[in-house]
C-alpha cells in the first residue's frame, strides 16, 4: 500500500535508482568477491594493534562511546508503519549543531547562473512531496564480525529507520539556479565541524550532477509531519532515498557545484576495500536487500533473550531493497538452517519498506533462534551466516538478524521467576542449539 | 530566568521537595558512608565472574546492546535552554510499546472512593500546566568506575536531559477519585513487560500518598511542545520532578492504590546499598548536585577529544540539583586539581536547571583538561574525582565530567591534518597529565 503521492517524477527516478543499484551490487562483487574476507585476510592487512584496542574481539570504551552518542534503531517498532523519531537510528559524526531557524541560509554556488543564498522560508515555500524512505547505516550489523575495523559505531543489525521524509525536490532547486556546462560533482556540506581519520573538514558528501538531478533527491524540513529535531539535522536536510544514510547530508549550509570530481574524508571512509591501502576503493551507494523483525514476546532487560507463551505468535517485520521491489522474505526458527516463506505485503512506496509476517507455531516449550532473510526482484540475496565480513571496512554485511527465544508458559506469571541463566546454560549445549549460534546471537548486540 | 509559571502549588511542592532531598541525601550518607566504596569492598562482595563478562574492567556485547537502545545526551545540547527530543537520554528496561492512543486507558483502582477509567480525551481536558524538568538516570556515571555492577546500562556522566513536560496534577485527579483512608501506596504500572531479575513483570514503581499528593507530580502527554514520541511514554507517562528517572514511569496504563507498602523489582533494583545482600537498603529517591559544560571547540570523532583554536573561549553549561537552589559552579582547566567560580544564571522553573559560562583563556596551545562541579544551597557538593564508588551498587555517583582538549590553530584549517594518537601520546608524558586523569577519561565514555 502506498501512503503517499508521490510525483511521476519520483517514480520514475525510482526506477532509474532501482536500475544503478543493481549494477552498483554487481561491481561491488566484482571488486571485492562474492567470497567472505575473512579474520586472516584482515590480520595480515591490519597487523599492528588498534590504539584504542585492547584486542578486536573485545568492545572499547571508545566504540562504548560512540554507541551511546548514535544510537541503533528499537527493533519492537517494526510492527509499525514507519519509525518514530527518536527510535530512528541516528549516526552523528561530529556534535549536534544547534541552528536558529530564523538565520539559517543554504549557500548554492560554484558553477550556477546564479548564486543563490536561501532562507528556511524561502526553501519551504517550494513544492513539498513526501516520501517514505528506507535509511540504513552503511556499517550496519558490524559487531556480527569476528574481528573489525574498530574506527567506527559498534553496530548490531539495528542502524535503519524507514520515516515519511517530506521537502522538496533537488533536481528542480537546481535546474532555477541553473547548472553550468562543465559541471560534474555536487558537493553537500553539513555545518557540524570536526576531525575524522587526522583531517579537519566539515561533513561533507558529494553526488554527480547526473545523480544529483535524477529527480529522487529532496531538501527535507520535516520528519514523520514534524520539524525536524536537531538530532536529525533540523532545520534542513539531504535526504539521497536508496543509499546508505551517509549520503543522506544533515545541517545542510552549502551546495557547491564543480567542475572535477570531488573526493573528501566522507567519500573515503565511505568504502568497499579489499585491503587497507586498496588502490581502488569502490564508493558505497545503494542499499542491499535485507529482511529484519520485530523480536517476538518480552525481552529480558539484560541479556535481550525472548519470553514468549506456548501458542501460534504472528511473527512481524519489515523487509527493503532500497528501489528495488521485493521478491520473497523466508522466516527460520532454528537459527537459519531450515527457512519457509512468509506473506510480504506492498512496499511504502518506491524507496520504503514492506510488511512481512509468519505464523510460526510455537506451541513447544524450550529454546529458538529465529532468522528471517529476503530476496529481491533483481535476485539479489542476503549474506550467509558467517563470521567473516565481505570486504575489508565491514562495510555493507547482511548477515540475518537472529533472535534467541525461550518459550516458556512462565512468562504469563507477572512475578513469577524464570532464571534465564540457568535455561541459556542449557540452551548450549549441542543438541540444542550449535556453539556458532550462540556466539553469533553474543557477538551481535543489539540483534534483539 | 523562570520560563514557565509554574503554579503557587507546584512552587510550595518544590519547598516541600527541597526539603525532602536534603533529608534523603543526610540518610545515603548515613546508610552507606560518604567514605568510598573500594574495589576491595566491591571484590569482597561479589567475588564470581559475572555471567555475561570477560572481566568487569571490559566493556561487555551486553553493555554495549544496552548503551545502544538505551542512550545518552548529545552533551553539545547544554548550551540549550533545553534538551530536544532525540537528544535527552532514554533508558528503556523492555520494548517500547506502541500504543493506539484512540484505545488508551488509564485505570485508577484500589482504595478510591470511585475507580474510574479514563481516555487519553478524559485526560487531556484537565488543566495543563507545564514545567522544565531536569531528569537523569540513578546509573549515571557508572562507566567512570574502575569495576562496577555490570547489569545495567554503561553511562558516562551523559544519562541526562531537561524538557518541558505538559500535563495535569496527579494530586488533583487522586482528590477527585477520593483516597480512602488507610491508603499508603501509589503504585504506577506501564505497558512494558519483561524479565529483570529473572521475575517477570510490567515496568512498575511506587510512591507514597504523601509523595504522589505533594502537588508536583505530573501526567504528561506532551513534551517540549509535541506529543510524546513512543520512546518516551506515548501517549501518557508519569513525571517525579526532583527525582531520578526510574520514578517517571512511561506508558502509563494503572494507578493503583494500596494500603500496605508495595516492594517490587524496580523499587528493589533502584536502591543504595552497601553489599550485596545489604538487609537495609536504602531507596533512591531525589537527585544530588551536578554540574555539566558542553565541550567546547570541534570534537574527533572516534575519541571525542576536542580540538580548540588559541584564544578566550566562552564555555557554557548547566547545573542542576533536583528542587534545591544552586549556589556555585566552579570551572578546572587542569583536571580538577584547582578551581574558579563561573557565572551562574537563574533557574529554568523550580526543577529545571541553571545556565552558567566561564571565559577561559586558552591562548597557549596545548593539552588540557576541563572540569566542572556544582554546589547547591544546601551545601550538597560533588564526589570527588575517584576510581571508587560510593555504593555497591554504583548509583548516584557525581564524579566531575572530564573533558580532553588540544588547544591547537590547525583546527581552523579545513582539509588539514591532525594526528591526535600522537598528540595524545605526547600528552600522556606526566609532566603535560597525570595518568590517573587520561584514565579517568578513558574509563568514562560518552563525558565528552
Amino acid at each position: 500500500m502506498t501512503r503517499h503521492a508521490e510525483s511521476s517524477e519520483f517514480l520514475a527516478a525510482a526506477k532509474t535508482e532501482a536500475a544503478r543499484a543493481v549494477e552498483h551490487r554487481k561491481k561491488v562483487l566484482e571488486h571485492v568477491g562474492a567470497e567472505a574476507f575473512t579474520v586472516d585476510d584482515f590480520h595480515k592487512e591490519e597487523p599492528g594493534d588498534w590504539k584504542h584496542t585492547t584486542g578486536r574481539s573485545d568492545v572499547t570504551p571508545a566504540e562504548l562511546q560512540l554507541g551511546k552518542r548514535c544510537h541503533g534503531a528499537h527493533v519492537e517498532t517494526l510492527s509499525a508503519d514507519i519509525t518514530p523519531a527518536g527510535s530512528h537510528y541516528l549516526l552523528i559524526h561530529f556534535d549536534v549543531p544547534l541552528i536558529d531557524p530564523s538565520a539559517y541560509r543554504l549557500k548554492i554556488h560554484g558553477l550556477v547562473d546564479k548564486e543563490v543564498s536561501l532562507s528556511l522560508a524561502d526553501i519551504k515555500r517550494r513544492k513539498a512531496q513526501t516520501a517514505s524512505v528506507l535509511m540504513a547505516c552503511a556499517g550496519n550489523g558490524r559487531m556480527g564480525l569476528t574481528e573489525r575495523f574498530t574506527s567506527h559505531v559498534p553496530w548490531g543489525p539495528d542502524a535503519f529507520g524507514c520515516a515519511d521524509w517530506t521537502g522538496c525536490s533537488l533536481a528542480e532547486l537546481l535546474q532555477e539556479v541553473g547548472v553550468k556546462d562543465g559541471a560534474a560533482q555536487v558537493i553537500f556540506t553539513g555545518a557540524d565541524k570536526g576531525v575524522e581519520w587526522n583531517t579537519v573538514d566539515y561533513f561533507r558528501r558529494s553526488l554527480t550532477v547526473e545523480q544529483a538531478m535524477t529527480g529522487h533527491v529532496m531538501l527535507c524540513w520535516q520528519m514523520n509531519g514534524a520539524d525536524l529535531l536537531p538530532c536529525h539535522g533540523a532545520p534542513v536536510r539531504i535526504i539521497v532515498p536508496g543509499w546508505y544514510g551517509m549520503a543522506s547530508v544533515k545541517w545542510l549550509t552549502s551546495i557547491e557545484i564543480t567542475s572535477g570530481g570531488w573526493w573528501g574524508t566522507e567519500m573515503d571512509v565511505y568504502c568497499y576495500r579489499r585491503s587497507r591501502l586498496d588502490p581502488t576503493p569502490l564508493p558505497i551507494e545503494q542499499l542491499p536487500v535485507r529482511a529484519m523483525m520485530a523480536p517476538p514476546g518480552h525481552p529480558d532487560f539484560y541479556s535481550r533473550t525472548r519470553l514468549l507463551a506456548p501458542g501460534v505468535v504472528r511473527v512481524r517485520g519489515k523487509v527493503w531493497a532500497g528501489a528495488v521491489d521485493i521478491d520473497y522474505v523466508e522466516f527460520s526458527s532454528d537459527g537459519a538452517k531450515t527457512w519457509q516463506r512468509a506473506e510480504v505485503g506492498d512496499k511504502s512506496g518506491a524507496f520504503g519498506w514492506a510488511a512481512w509476517h509468519f505464523d510460526w507455531d510455537a506451541k513447544t516449550e524450550g529454546s529458538y533462534v529465529l532468522s528471517c532473510r529476503g530476496v529481491d526482484a533483481a535476485g539479489r540475496t542476503q549474506d550467509p551466516l558467517c563470521d567473516d565480513q565481505f570486504n575489508y571496512t565491514g562495510m555493507g554485511s547482511t548477515q540475518p538478524q537472529l533472535v534467541y527465544v525461550r518459550v516458556t508458559a512462565d512468562i504469563e506469571t507477572v512475578g513469577g521467576s524464570i532464571n534465564l541463566e540457568v535455561e541459556e546454560e542449557a540452551a548450549k549445549k549441542p543438541e540444542v542449539m550449535e556453539k556458532a549460534q550462540w556466539d553469533g546471537l553474543y557477538r551481535a548486540p543489539g540483534s534483539q
